[in-house]
């Protein structure tokens, strides 16, 4: 059995000792380096440029500002094209500005020989500045007189709403109703390897583009978009990635390194944001402010809610309001039987760009709605849990918005299964009232998270099969892996399928729009859902490649044969080995009558879309005095279908965890209100979590078969990042008494509700 | 129409400008470079190595002796593998050797920082040599005590005896017996692009070659079996490439790049042979002695003729016994009705290793048999063109030797039209009868040419078609681009199948082993012939997965749809287009429900193999006192079939003429017969002819249409080189009435002979 072994990724030994190449590796002969020359304010007009000091540096090629580009509006968001042009994303970046919308906008870049070449001809770039209102919060924004960041009517750059039964209803006949404000904050992916991209043309008319990007489908249509070019003018290589977490969902510097070789007569031209750029200029995760309501009935059993979303996305729209329009999506198959009100919209601020970041929106509005639970178990006066395992998904459940009945729910289990193993009772009877300045807390949270995109998004995977003559496969696949561990399931489903062992599969790990299928890449959890299709359909048909060439070799029916552990054996004696899978490969190679390279390679559209559940159980100590939190214990659980690879799956759930304690206890990305500057753009002063910062990570599978999907298995990329947040503020409510609304939990932000609480004395010169 | 006409290159404009990247363009950060120790003798066995002096030079990482090398004698004919041991070629070879058989044999190999510093380290290293008999000749290699090149019994490498029809029977009874003893001299490939390759490892286990390579696959399986690794564990991939003519149809520096990189961690190491290396030690046309018998009636029909050639393969085996073997299998087509008897002995000697080159044998014994043609009629008292055209080949003759019938043959109507174009008889009249010191004669000689190697090899190859979302199409062939033209014309194919303009396909011209299906390579004149089948299958199925898309769009049956042009229209009403072939490609793409992108891919074998044929016609002058020869007129002419690309066709008739003519009249190889040594081992003293040299070359093409090959065609890419040299020495013996049955016919050999035949007196002091 290849499928739901914890085998060694196939990646593993590359990446640890250095082998595997990353975009940064692939340095070529002659290669330029480019350097923007980046806004210092975060609104206003270029009034003057003048690049004259820097044009006379030594070693610079080249300088392009605003004034020397190409015309066209492009999108960024890293989103398959829609056939329905109302669909389509919102294209307001052009490649330079003169009307710059964030700290770090672009408005002009320098090529030359060398980085510091570039880097110290960008400050000779002389700028000079009309400056306007700077706009950080949808008040400022959405304010009748605000300055328009894009023309139009307003800031607003979408709005919608949606609802699932009737909640004013159930509002209006609830026995008890909850309602709350909530706000999540800024951060950024910090993926360790940064933002780099490299083009150059090895054709008069086609420019080639090396990325660190997820999408490299995407990028090349809309680098396509961006030059006036026709899309497969453009292609894209995707070398190995270290990591993305939704910031290379969007077409970043890709068409500006294709501009600039374009411009340049082909030379190959490196874009390379440094991480201070990254902070700025790439993207960020939205804040959210959220208004939400809820209805119970005096038994316990939840009858509404309702959210309403303010999204914030900076100067540009990237991945704009999809990303409002996603979360509730994601979370709707979470709590099915209830009524469900949502009304979202999104803004243009004078804040970084925000897009895509694991989760997608789910973690802010789970954030809202697993308070309010808590809010309405308290209300109540009943245990949490106890509320929760109420009123979660069963299998057989409706959504309540797509109305696609739920074919498999694992979330009651994880909360009876976390329950005992987390030793919830006790934990949560030791913890109840409390007093002293160091207490601690438990809490519990939940979520859902959809499959992929359908039926928003078309879903497209791909994947080939190529035999060698030895009789290992080679297996490419449109889906990207950028960490996540995707190449080494992929290699699973196609051994499991075929009947080989795990061991003779290779996979090409490289992506290149030429070479391989179309996939609109890794984002939505969608990978091993979407991709396991195509697998499975190119290993059975490989299969069948093989028995057809092992039947001419050997004279039997290709009914009577299979395929076991990479022997053709009598399907019934199958201690009957006619020939290793390696014999029929050389044969289907070199025979010189029949045969051929056995290969087989299919690409695919998924209709189904299932979701994933999992929760998060927190047991923490607060140190009221010192405004910090310690994790005794955190354990998520997760029902995501069939588990592919134990090990993996658990590395997933680790990163997942790690990353949603960072976004809840550590990262915020601070920018001033008034200015719009963002103040700790670099790893010193966001404090982002290291290995040391964070709590053994527990973490255990609930396994469902999912009936809809290639191998029984749903999404696992992002689920595991949505739940902390919520528990993590349950239990530092039950510990301190204090409930804490709006995200991050940093000490800064504890001292500041200790201090509104009563809990703490406000200190002098705290200069917080 | 896209077949039949001269579309430009698909790489015309990327090779003119450079912005083709070739192995050397590609040059990665870290690459260590390496240089051979090589022997300054012929032969003889290394006593003392030291390499003390040498590894202390600054930059110097590594020497490896041939102490410090894997024990497996590998192969390096570029052959595809057999499933019959007994057709596998011999495994003769080491990465480096303490027996060296001929001058610049590697004895060690230095990899440094850069290539100077390799070169110097690598004079550095002490070798000393105990001197063993040389031998050049046949008579020496073969001699009862000749010492042995490779252990065994003698020097003999291989040697066949086959007949067709019973020649002995017919020189019994021969009206007009005629005998000759030919030989032909060596020469080297010159390709503009030399020898090159690098290697690096990205994975622990797997090690990743670039090279310029005639034989991707081939290349791979080779390292495998040199290194005692898996054949999948070696990646090989084939940028442009700069003209191969045979001698990249070797595995040349691929095994040793590989074994560097291997050795040392993986870091990219180059193995580059300078022009005199390549002289030395890479390969090299093998010269043949060969005594040739006919048998000829009274009336002029000829009776039977037999070949009896011994073959210097030099000092390690190459293809070996396979290119006499295969000169009488590629020219038994050509007289199909005499009987035939041929013999063929492949030696070893201490001359630079012989290996493949464009003719693969057949220059040499067609060399033989068309002299022997123009014997025969001298003795007939006819003009030896009616001679020709009495004998040559006739659609629906049979081969002589495999009994295959011949489905097309136009060699008569190139005669005929030759004649006419020519104006042979005006010219040949103008040529009877001459004095004095400047004299003209004309000369003809034929040629016939399979289209592959079937049966001796397999015959395999592959086509992938991928639609870009706008409507063009990816055409990837494992097939290798070596200069020759075939991409473009693969575009053709592709393009006139799916009814598409040829402008929409674009094809990656890079072979990667881990990416594109297997094919054996650029060899046997074969491309185009065995790739075509695998390209109509691919588009044939291509354009059915349109026309499916096609009709889901427009809720018509498919068949009641057609392609033409590019667009998608009713079969019956070609001129209502219902849709682009970009909207079906779109709709393939995203649509949300059916499609997926459209792709295609085959891999098959071909079992036909049928000849092409040609002649060329010459008209020269010699200035018997000057030994020079001055062409006035010569014209090829070509029965390839189908001419699928008439400009690039001319292309391919011009560049083999001009190295007939090279060969004929300029180049060779000069080693000293009792030392080995190698004299001219660069283009300054090797006098390969530039275009200022060569004469207007003149070529027209007879076009059948072969119903065994996908588009009518057959082989062109070895054929044009083949008949010029019989040719041009027929015109001179009637010039001149100096009968030359040696090879090459420059200015010292001529000198030679003329004054052997008393036209000049001997001069002294002349140091020839």
């Amino acid at each position: 059995m290849s499928l739901g072994t914890s085998h060694k990724r196939v990646d593993a030994e590359a990446k640890v000792t250095g082998r595997a190449r990353y975009t940064d590796d692939l340095t070529m002969p002659g290669m330029r380096y480019a350097k923007y020359v980046r806004s210092p304010i975060a609104h206003g007009l270029v009034t003057r440029i003048d690049t004259e000091k820097a044009l006379q540096l030594p070693g610079v090629e080249a300088i392009f500002t605003y004034q020397d580009i190409p015309s066209y509006l492009f999108p960024t968001a890293g989103h398959a094209w829609s056939l329905d042009a109302n669909k389509h994303d919102v294209a307001d970046k052009q490649l330079l500005t003169n009307h710059v919308r964030h700290h770090g906008d672009g408005v002009a870049i320098v090529v030359a020989c060398d980085p510091l070449t570039a880097e110290k001809a960008a400050m000779l770039v002389e700028v000079e500045y009309q400056e306007l209102p700077v706009m950080t919060t949808a008040a400022a924004a959405l304010a009748a007189d605000a300055p328009l960041l894009h023309g139009g009517e307003s800031n607003l750059l979408k709005q919608h709403a949606l609802q699932g039964g009737d909640p004013e209803a159930a509002f209006a006949a609830a026995d008890i109703l909850v309602t709350g404000n909530y706000y999540t904050h800024v951060v950024q992916h910090c993926h360790l390897e940064g933002v780099t991209s490299y083009a150059y043309m090895d054709q008069m008319d086609r420019i080639v583009i090396v990325s660190s990007t997820q999408i490299p489908h995407i990028v090349r249509r809309v680098v396509g978009q961006a030059l006036g070019l026709p899309w497969s003018a453009i292609r894209v290589i995707k070398p190995y990635i270290g990591g993305g977490f939704g910031n290379k969902q969007d077409v970043l510097e890709e068409p500006m390194a294709a501009f600039l070789t374009w411009k340049l007569g082909g030379i190959p031209v490196k874009v390379e944001l440094n991480r201070e750029e990254c902070f700025l200029a790439s993207r960020t995760r939205h804040s959210f402010d959220i208004s939400g309501k809820m209805a119970v009935d005096q038994h316990g059993v939840l009858q509404a809610y309702s959210l309403d979303v303010l999204s914030n996305t900076g100067g540009y729209a990237s991945h704009g309001h999809s990303i409002a329009s996603a979360g509730v999506n994601k979370i709707a198959y979470l709590y099915p039987r209830l009524a469900l009100g949502y009304k979202a919209t999104t803004f243009y601020s004078n804040l970084p760009n925000a897009g895509a970041m694991r989760g997608y929106g789910a973690p802010q509005v789970t954030f809202a709605l697993e308070c309010m639970i808590d809010e309405a178990a308290a209300k109540l006066g009943i245990d949490p849990l106890e509320l929760r395992i109420k009123n979660v998904a069963r299998q057989g459940d409706t959504n309540p918005l797509n109305h696609k009945e739920i074919k498999s729910a694992g979330i009651l289990e994880c909360l009876l299964r976390g329950k005992e193993l987390f030793e919830w009772d006790a934990r949560r009877s030791a913890c109840l009232n409390q007093t002293g300045p160091i207490r601690r807390g438990v809490g519990v949270a939940c979520l859902s998270y959809s499959s992929n995109t359908y039926p928003v998004g078309v879903e497209i995977a791909s994947a080939r099969l190529l035999m060698n003559q030895d009789g290992t496969i080679i297996l490419h696949v449109g889906a990207t892996e950028i960490g996540q561990g995707s190449d080494t399931v992929f290699a699973q489903m196609a051994a499991e399928t075929i009947g080989v062992p795990f061991s003779t599969l290779h996979v090409n790990s490289t992506q290149d729009t030429d070479i391989t299928a179309f996939d609109p890449g890794a984002f939505a959890s969608r990978q091993s859902y979407v991709t396991a299709p195509a697998v499975r359909q190119a290993a059975t048909e490989l299969r069948a490649k093989i028995l057809k060439q092992a039947a001419y070799m050997s004279s039997q029916p290709e009914w009577a044969l299979d395929i076991i552990d990479g022997n053709v054996v009598f399907s019934e004696m199958p201690e009957k080995v006619l020939f290793s899978v390696q014999d029929v490969s050389m044969s289907a190679h070199y025979d010189q009558e029949v045969g051929g390279q056995l290969i087989a390679e299919v690409s695919c559209k998924t209709r189904s879309n299932p979701p994933a559940f999992g929760c998060t159980f927190v047991d923490l100590t607060v140190d009221i005095p010192l405004c910090k939190v310690t994790i005794n214990k955190i354990i998520n659980l997760h029902d995501s279908g069939q588990v592919l690879n134990p090990q993996l799956a658990e590395g997933q759930v680790h990163g997942g965890m790690g990353m949603g304690i960072g976004w809840t206890l550590f990262e915020e990305m601070i920018v001033d209100e008034k200015t719009g500057i963002v103040r700790n753009n670099n790893l010193l002063d966001y404090k982002f979590p290291t290995i040391l910062d964070l709590p053994d990570l527990d973490c255990e599978f609930i396994e469902t078969y999912e009936p809809q999907s290639a191998y029984g298995h749903k999404a696992l990329g992002e689920p595991p990042l949505i739940s902390p947040a919520p528990a993590i503020r349950n239990a530092i409510w039950m510990a301190t008494g204090v409930k804490i609304d709006d995200l991050p939990l940093t000490p800064k932000a504890l001292y500041r509700h200790f201090v509104q609480a009563g809990l703490l004395e406000p200190q002098e010169n705290n200069n917080v």
